[in-house]
C-alpha cells in the first residue's frame, strides 16, 4: 500500500461506510468494496438490483460503479484532509452487455503522480485527477470509463 | 408530434410504465417522464433519493437520468417494431452542482434523421443513432451529455 493511503483494511472499511451513508443510491444498487491493494481499488455490486429491460447490467448503473470506483481512490487519497470531491468529466465505452455480478476497477496512478496530486491539493487548496476504470463481468471488460475529478478544499467536507 | 412516435400522452403513459416496470433503479431514483413534445423528451427526478455526500445531486443519477432521456426517445422512435437498444458510448461534462429537483432533455433529431435511422433499422434489422441531452437544475443547466445508441432487432424485445 502506498504511504499516502490509510491502512489497507481500514480505508476499504472507512469507504464503505462513507459511500452506503452518504449515498442513497450506494445501498440500492448493492455496491461494496471488493478490494484495495497496491494495484487499484475494486467496486462490485449483483445484477438484480441494476438490471435494465433486457435483464442485463443497466448503463447507468455500469457508469456509476466505475464513477465510484474513481471518486473512492480520489477520496482514500484525500481522507482526512478536508477536500470535497466532485467529478467534471465522464465518458463511457461500452463493449457488450453484463451479464451477472460486475465489478469497476481503478488502479492507482502510479506513486510520484498520487504525491503531486496531493501536494497540490495542500498547497493550492484545489487539485485534479485524471483517472480510468474498467468494468468487469465473468472474466471479461464490458465497458471502459475514464474521468476527470477535481478537489476543493471546503469546510463543509467530512472527510 | 412527429408521425414516428406514437400519440403523445399514450407515448409519455407507454414511457413511464415500461422505464419503471424494467430497471428496478427508475423507481428509486423516482425518475418520471415530465414531458413529451415535437421539440424534446424530458425526465425528472427528485434530489432526495439522488443525493451524493454533499447533499447534491450524485454525477452517476446526472449521467443516469441524461441516458434514459436519450434511451427513451429512441425506444419511442422503434415502439412496437421489435427493437432491443443498447448505449454504445456516452460522454458527460459536469458543469456545476444541481441541488434540487434536476431534469434532462434530450431533443428530438430532425425529422429526416428520425425517418433515415427507423427505415435503416427496419432495412437491415440495425441502426445507430446519436443523441444528445442537457441536465437543468433551478432554470440552469448542470450538464450535457452526448450518447450513442444501438437498436437490433430481437424476438426478445418486449416492444
Amino acid at each position: 500500500m502506498h504511504a499516502l493511503l490509510p491502512p489497507r483494511e481500514e480505508a476499504a472499511r472507512l469507504l464503505q461506510e462513507y459511500l452506503e451513508h452518504s449515498i442513497p443510491l450506494v445501498p440500492q444498487m448493492q455496491i461494496r468494496v471488493v478490494e484495495l491493494n497496491d494495484a487499484h481499488l475494486v467496486l462490485g455490486a449483483p445484477l438484480a438490483p441494476n438490471r435494465n429491460h433486457i435483464g442485463t447490467v443497466f448503463g447507468g448503473s455500469l457508469n456509476g460503479l466505475a464513477t465510484l470506483s474513481c471518486w473512492g481512490l480520489v477520496w482514500l487519497l484525500l481522507h482526512g484532509r478536508g477536500a470535497q470531491i466532485v467529478i467534471r468529466e465522464g465518458n463511457m465505452k461500452f463493449r457488450r452487455p453484463a451479464t451477472s455480478e460486475f465489478t469497476a476497477h481503478c488502479p492507482l496512478p502510479p506513486p510520484d503522480v498520487q504525491r503531486q496530486f496531493v501536494e497540490q491539493f495542500q498547497r493550492r487548496g484545489r487539485a485534479g485527477l485524471d483517472l480510468e476504470a474498467e468494468v468487469h463481468c465473468n472474466g471479461s471488460r464490458v465497458a471502459e470509463f475514464q474521468g476527470n475529478f477535481v478537489a476543493i478544499r471546503s469546510a463543509k467536507a467530512e472527510t
